[in-house]
């Protein structure tokens, strides 16, 4: 059995910001050496997420305007109460998903057509991390 | 540690529908021989998921017409402007779920009395594709 | 490979309550003696989850009062029909979700600073159970 963890990090420009890690994700799986198992890409910071969809700007957009729907930024959360102004980001994470796993089969990253795995910052302009856990023979 | 993967197929004939899967994951699981492990049951298509709930026909119902309020089809998405009309299919898949991950206890799935596994199609009538992998021992 | 199986089980004395298990987690972790892999922590009733997000009592506010918004109690749900009365709780737990993967780096969770794992019952009252599966070497 065989392991291996790699940390992607991210500093974004705007507090949200959507960023296609596909590549960097199967980077780490042939860093492995794993063939056949599975790689766990999570975030480690509660107001970002990592999720699988398409890799197409009019989706991303929509994907945005929908969540400003759900979860709005602006409201009077209680959680501003201890001087933080980022509830929405921890909402949007939530239905974004904080995580997923991907199979790996023949040595590399065994997506659909259209799958595609994006870093989802909520509330970025700072460091912030990704975990990438291989495990697998 | 063994692995071992197994690609389930649908063809729907609604463009939306909610399908039963648990038994085909198991089967996955016994042709495996992991007595202790985890399986990742993962849609491999964009605007489908697999969740774990209740089968229970009303609270399918339920589901649906709660995912046609929060995710309305027929909305002016950007998406569209690709050719696409399913953009609503991407935003249902994504408070569905992409997929689960099951323990292996003692040779079969570890569930709960009420957990069955689902694939959720929402724009189907056409192939898509669930992965199914294995690992354990 | 090793594999260490346990299980959690909460009694909550409201209907809907919160209860962080990072602690939990973590005593499953090193009891497993497992070095780099990863735990899954899972709901096994489908009216609770299980989520990774912030241990402030303000934001568990803010995330109740969202899911109320998103997934109220006392509509006519279909699910009704059988004597049930619990459907909100199926659709709120689908969106906090029902499971975390964890992984595991030097023997222990390898969890980002604000990082805690929660317990989210929604329909309480009741013994039920979350499964804490740990895999790795």
């Amino acid at each position: 059995m065989k392991t291996h963890t790699d940390y992607l990090w991210f500093t974004t420009k705007r507090r949200q910001e959507f960023v296609r890690i596909t590549d960097e994700v199967r980077a780490a799986v042939k860093k492995s050496g794993v063939q056949e198992g599975m790689v766990l890409v999570s975030a480690m910071h509660i107001t970002a997420g990592v999720y699988v969809n398409d890799w197409e700007s009019g989706l991303i957009e929509d994907f945005q305007t929908w969540l400003e729907k759900l979860a709005p930024a602006g409201l009077p959360y209680k959680h501003h109460q201890t001087g933080e102004d980022n509830a929405d980001a921890h909402l949007k994470r939530t239905i974004m998903g904080q995580q997923v796993i991907l199979p790996i089969t023949h040595g590399d990253l065994d997506l659909g057509p259209w799958e595609q795995v994006f870093y989802a910052e909520f509330d970025g302009q700072r460091r912030k991390r990704v975990v990438v856990k291989v495990m697998g023979e």
